[in-house]
């Protein structure tokens, strides 16, 4: 992404807060499904685009990867990966995942967690990535929902500070958005449902799973949870290079 | 559907002033981009599951159908469609969908224009249409949003009549919804992108298209088209038999 947010002292503060970097995986809402989403690592070479802290660089790994490379444009992000997920078999690499180039047919897995709706040209994104991939490799990738992303992210309240619904506009005007993310103006990229799947299947990709994550049994007592039933937040693909 | 509300006289006469009803194809905002979806049709035995009246078969058959069923609840509606598209080779067949009995492998195209979201047991009717297709078969399909069918189908407006925007809600509660369409209440049932896409898959479809509609440049001249640029209404997907 042209804006890197996440290496603003302040911001990557309160991001450091959240649960899912706390936590890891297991502090990650959707982990429990994307997790059955994940391919076989055995052996494999695995390329993370948006790996942040590395914490999916290192599950590969304990599933049995050959080789990881995380990719991110945030230095701090980097820095706690090399202490926190540090692997003789994992490189860490500082770049916008859009500006990278990678030989072609060069990894069987590529897996990117949250990062796509920060970049601009979707198009040319998935373009590489299959240019990356072996024939019959794996892509699995979570991005922000299109419902989400079309008009800002926050709920209509009443004057009790009740949600009332999550409103929905704008939703065929593809291109940049500022949302607030931790009290922080962040800027992000809205496209339709059609230009994320379409752009796929254009591309040579064959459609495997098409999950939009919710909160488990466990996650519902959560404080806040429930309301994640009323609007989906994201949507998690997995495909693989025909 | 259980319920049949296009056999009611009130209901089916204000049906019958809509802009796709009176126009057929040509008045239906969808039609622009469903029409590029369309399989070829030359000598294909082509099943219509809630054709209303008869646009889609008599569209089939002039592109060289060898044989149209079109299957409708409503008896009203076949009425007319007997009348306005009646041809030697297509065969308009009483019936609810869910109900239907068919023999395995009969058909190579199945096609079903705006009726999946009447159907109360989605995955049941992927099930028949897979085995009513041939290998390699297609299935063109549109229905409702899911986003259009979670939480009702009216926007929120403002004191002075304006539309503020699009309510969503209740959106991981599948199952029954009452709607109001065209000023009476409708039965529909609301499932996730996820279900809709995953039974797809896991019955054994190839996703090849999947188009969220929206208006082109003539059709925004028409009033209130403008708004259909806010939130999707629609979702087309094509897929194939593996």
């Amino acid at each position: 992404m042209s804006e890197n947010k996440y290496d603003e002292e302040g911001f990557f503060a309160k991001y450091a807060q959240m649960t899912r970097s706390q936590q890891g995986l297991r502090g990650a809402g959707e982990w429990w499904l994307l997790k059955q989403m994940m391919p076989d690592f055995q052996g494999q070479r695995v390329l993370d685009l948006g790996c942040g802290y590395g914490w999916h660089c290192q599950y590969a790994m304990e599933q049995g990867a050959a080789y990881v490379m995380g990719v991110d444009c945030a230095k701090r992000m980097l820095d706690i990966a090399r202490v926190q997920h540090s692997d003789p078999h994992i490189e860490y690499v500082h770049a916008a995942i859009e500006d990278l180039h990678l030989p072609e047919n060069s990894f069987d897995i590529v897996i990117s967690s949250l990062a796509m709706h920060y970049v601009a040209d979707y198009e040319q994104m998935m373009t590489k990535i299959h240019g990356w991939l072996r024939t019959g490799g794996t892509l699995l990738m979570s991005f922000e929902h299109p419902l989400f992303t079309a008009n800002g992210s926050d709920w209509i309240y009443d004057e009790a500070g009740h949600k009332l619904h999550f409103p929905l506009d704008h939703y065929f005007q593809e291109g940049k958005r500022e949302a607030f993310f931790l009290a922080e103006r962040i800027t992000k990229y809205h496209r339709t449902l059609t230009t994320y799947l379409n752009t796929l299947l254009q591309r040579g990709f064959v459609l495997d799973q098409i999950i939009e994550p919710y909160p488990n049994e466990e996650m519902l007592e959560w404080e806040g949870m429930k309301d994640e039933l009323r609007r989906p937040m994201m949507l998690m693909i997995a495909a693989h290079k025909q």
